[in-house]
This record gives C-alpha cells, sequence and structure tokens, in this order.
C-alpha cells in the first residue's frame, strides 16, 4: 500500500509538470501501470524484442545502448527517476528492438503498454497533452544532443549531460559515460577535472 | 483559388497519414495556416530570432543549420515538399533560436502559429493526435541519426537520408550535403560514386 502512495506521487509530480489532471483522472492513469523490479545487471529489452511496453522510472538508473558490429558499444541515453525508457523505434513502428536496455543499478519501474497508451491518450485529452508535450521535450533533447555531436563540442555535451542529471556521475561509472558522450575513458578523466 | 486547392490537397494527403478529419475539421484546420513564398537564399528563422511560427513546405528546400563558434555550418535538417520545419527547441520553449532556417531553393510554405496549434489540439482531438504521432516520427528519426553520429557510420547516414528524400541529392548542393552528414566534400564524392 505505502509502495503504491509513493509510486503515484513520483508519477503524479511528473505528469504535472505537463498538465494537471483531476484525482479521478490520475487514478485511473495510474491504474494502468504494472510495477516491476529488476536487479543490477538485468536486461528489459534485449535487441531484436518486440517491445509493447515503456517504462516509468521510480528508482534506480537504466541505459538504452547498441553494439555496433564491431563489438563497440554506445549509451544511447541514461534513464533516471522520474524519467522514461523504451526502444521507441521498435515501440512506435511495431518493428523489433535496435537497441538493448538493461539496469545499472537495482531498478523499480512501471510499465506502461502501447495499447494502453494509446487508449488513455484518446479517453482523457489532458494525458494526450501530457505525451505530446513529453515527447517535443524529448525530440528538443535529441536534437541539442545532436547538434553537439556534430559539432564535435564534448565539453558541452557533459555540460549538458551534467546539467540534466546532476547525480549521473555518482552513480553511474565513467566507462558508460564516455560511451554516452562518444568519447575515450580518458577524454572523461580529463573533463572531470577540468 | 487554384493556389489554395493544391495547398489544400498537400496538407491533407499529409495529414491523412497520421488521422482521418472530416471535411469540415480539415477546412477549419486550414484556415489557421498562413501561405507564404520565400527566395532562394531567403532566411525565414536567424540565430537569435523569437520563434513562433512552424512551416509546412508546399514546394522546395530549405535547410535549418548552426554555424559553430569557428565558423562552421552544420545542417540539422532539410525540409522538403510536406514536411514541416521550424527552430523547435525555440517554438516549444518560448526561448530564442539557436538554429537558422533558409532557403536552399524557392519556397512556398504554410505557416502555423504555435498558439493556434495548442488552440486547434485543445479544440479537435484528432489534430492533437496528429500532432503526437507526427512528433514521435521525428524524435525516433532523432534518435536513429544520434546513434548513426556517435557510431560515425557515414554510409548508414548516407543511405538513411537517400532512403528519406531521394530527390535531394538532384537539387540540395554536395557541400550541404556534407554539412548534414558531418563529413568533408571529399567523401561525399566518394559516397556518390561507391
Amino acid at each position: 500500500m505505502r509502495e503504491g502512495t509513493r509510486a503515484k506521487r513520483i508519477l503524479r509530480d511528473h505528469v504535472s509538470k505537463i498538465v494537471s489532471l483531476t484525482d479521478d483522472q490520475f487514478d485511473y492513469f495510474f491504474s494502468h501501470f504494472r510495477p516491476q523490479c529488476y536487479r543490477k545487471g538485468q536486461t528489459i529489452i534485449r535487441e531484436g524484442d518486440k517491445v509493447s511496453c515503456e517504462y516509468f522510472v521510480l528508482e534506480g538508473y537504466l541505459k538504452s545502448f547498441y553494439i555496433s558490429e564491431d563489438l563497440k558499444m554506445f549509451v544511447l541515453q541514461f534513464a533516471t527517476p522520474a524519467s522514461w525508457a523504451s526502444d521507441y523505434n521498435a515501440l512506435y513502428d511495431g518493428t523489433r528492438a535496435t537497441t538493448s536496455l538493461d539496469c545499472i543499478t537495482d531498478v523499480e519501474v512501471l510499465c506502461l503498454s502501447s495499447g494502453d497508451r494509446e487508449e488513455l491518450c484518446s479517453e482523457i485529452s489532458q494525458l494526450e497533452l501530457f505525451f505530446r508535450w513529453r515527447i517535443n521535450r524529448d525530440y528538443v533533447a535529441a536534437q541539442k544532443r545532436l547538434l553537439s555531436f556534430m559539432s564535435n563540442n564534448t565539453r558541452h555535451r557533459y555540460e549538458e549531460l551534467i546539467a540534466q542529471y546532476p547525480q549521473l556521475h555518482n552513480v553511474v561509472p565513467k566507462h558508460l559515460i564516455a560511451a554516452y558522450l562518444g568519447v575515450s575513458r580518458e577524454t572523461i578523466s580529463r573533463l572531470y577535472h577540468a
């Protein structure tokens, strides 16, 4: 019961940054989520999987990543408490996952299926507004990150990362931050101590 | 009149790939757009501008780009017929433009203001669904491009570009395609002839 209350509070705080829902609307929304716990190192989505859910993080850290043909790992995204994760390409297009999602720490999430999300959006216009603005912001963040990759501005990329996730470097190993920024571990050490 | 009919048809074909609107709904939607023509080389959004509109392209090609401190140009996006362009960071956050948008060819667009978009979304749920799914797809495309930059897969990036815009290399100068792919002009020539 107390667990449910905490999860509700975290999700509600997050949603209310974009839209305001009545108690009944929020309870109805919340009732569509399935709580799930994973251990550090566990894989939630594996490359090649069908993907039918997205995950709202209550606690812990995840990474979404891609392994290239020459076995190099690239971290596409970190997911931290009160953020979302999935393979959105697969989720939205109904294709197989091209990235994987796993747990950097022990993790608690709430899962929402694609079918439920679409139904909720058609039932409650405030939820459609919420999901539209959530993705608007994610899109803008992806474009900013793209520009910093194009212009090869590692320091800027690092500063944006720290601004976005102030706690990240206390939790996430340096080699993963390097794989997110697309730089070597040595460069990361220089950034840390600059 | 015939001009309006053509513009309507292009926008309607585009919208109907995601949602279906009644004739009245579509006419109401269309009535919020302002047609506008620009000449080749004209700037629509300049870095530092306030941005209140997004642009649906009826004819011609635009580029959204960023100039770094050392005066290098990076093309964030091309906009081609039946696609949208703006500085979405500035448009969504109400901040000043960090990228510019200008015309590679003569261009005809339909402008939609942010205020009108939000009003339309609150009035017609199918339009909110349309804008949500449009941005879902743009987000996935931005993530794919990001991954190909991270993994430095130029050939893949080039093939994705050609698949997405088959006519592009007939219209857009090679140096702009190079600035989109983040490679030198010499690399582009090798890709063309591979």
